[in-house]
């Protein structure tokens, strides 16, 4: 078995850790820090166009972990609906434009004025589903990533790894699962669904859970300012066999957005070293 | 079977939802209301003292759905493992002290300095059956309450139904669930979990999940104002055979504790005929 611990080839910076920069500044800032591959938001890629986003990371050398995000399937009517599928069948085009090794979906939360959790399950259900055809022929892995539950209203209604693998069971060939240990830390099931994961798990993402947390959205810590125990989830992972990249994704107004760009992206690599 | 919707007799009011009340207050509230049944924290019992406490509530004819809250099991050493217990035996006697029903625990998050999750899940476990004897002589039941996930660092490292369950059949005799809506609604699993804990729900509490929620712990909703499908929810419970009172605990900073107590009782009351 390989010893990946401290493998600086391994490390990714997900686009939200650094908001403020376009994808060139995201570029040429992982270039300067030494940093392999990116995981850029649909939003960054969009504004220089998909062909030169690709042109930019290839002549970069850079690999892309992953590409956030699509989802956001339930909606209040069939046009809703529709316009979900039309807007993820471009986010699968994009991630293969720009050679991303899969495309993270967030589930969606329940429709404006609903109260129907299983309701919104199956629209998620049924949304991949529709979605999965147009994925596998352009060979684009789709990750569905369980959000932590305090999102489910709003966000996304899979919380769990037990959700997204019973997804995988039903859905078969073509969805992976997109684990950020943030959501999913705190689940008494969490060995066990990772092994029963295996290799569905197609791309790993850490931050940390701070304490106190702040906001249910942008209080993200920085990997080891919080109480996760990265190590051992990154172990279990591991054990399956994952060997991708390690997606460092900070949502921060409080802290970490704040700071400089290059400085975050130092304080990334010294923690992916020492605590990840 | 007997309808129990828009049965008033089964309401009950949680001190926390009118956080400025003593027990004096609370109890003559309730009397004017026409509300039938309170659920006090301990700090309010404590305020005036156990027996005194027992008296005011007998002599208003008033019922005691459940006593908040024993636990808080985890600690860094033994000493503070020890202290924990005397301070749950002592809730035990304050609860059988004013007549409550049972005495709701919340587990505890990890130990200052630890993200060791299991040996959490670990100590707990070991709380609660250290307390099981006491709780068992004094007739008093426990009930373990799953918290929102969003908890599990700093108040509560048991989070779901299934674990709670999983907590009942280890532990056995005097152990049951305190189901609180707010913590347990986004779950997949929420269905078979209640219909697996069966008569163990022995206490029932409602609030709403707000859309956005604000803070992580302080901006709980009233009944009707967020997401939870509360009649739902209600009915899988009440196919269980539970017939007790519904408690309405409501923890808001930013809205309901500013409000004047004998109004928010009149909403809970008409929440509880309408939406509950």
């Amino acid at each position: 078995v390989r010893d990946l611990s401290n493998d600086t080839r391994l490390l990714a910076v997900n686009s939200a850790t650094v908001k403020a920069w376009s994808l060139e500044q995201l570029v040429d800032g992982c270039q300067r820090a030494g940093i392999p591959a990116i995981a850029p938001w649909r939003d960054i890629v969009q504004a220089v166009g998909v062909d030169k986003a690709g042109r930019l990371i290839r002549a970069a050398g850079l690999e892309v972990s992953c590409l956030c995000r699509g989802g956001m399937f339930p909606a209040v009517d069939e046009a809703g609906r529709r316009a979900a599928l039309e807007d993820n069948r471009r986010a699968v085009d994009e991630a293969a434009g720009i050679g991303a090794k899969c495309l993270v979906l967030i589930a969606g939360g329940l429709p404006k004025g609903s109260k129907d959790l299983a309701g919104a399950h199956e629209q998620v259900r049924d949304g991949i589903a529709a979605l999965l055809p147009y994925a596998r022929d352009a060979g684009m892995p789709l990750a569905i990533e369980p959000l932590h539950p305090m999102t489910a209203a709003d966000r996304a209604c899979v919380n769990t790894m037990g959700h997204a693998n019973d997804l995988c069971d039903e859905l078969g060939e073509g969805l992976g699962i997109a684990l950020d240990v943030y959501h999913v830390w705190w689940d008494p099931e969490l060995p066990r669904q990772i092994e029963r994961a295996g290799k569905r798990i197609v791309t790993y993402h850490v931050c940390d859970w701070l304490v106190p947390t702040r906001d249910l959205v942008f209080d993200r810590g920085m990997p080891g300012d919080g109480v996760i125990d990265l190590k051992g989830i990154r172990a279990m992972v591991e054990a399956t066999g994952y060997n991708g990249h390690i997606d460092v994704e900070i949502f921060s107004t409080l802290d970490w957005w704040k700071r400089e760009p290059d400085e975050v992206l130092r304080i990334c690599k010294d923690r992916h070293r020492t605590v990840v």
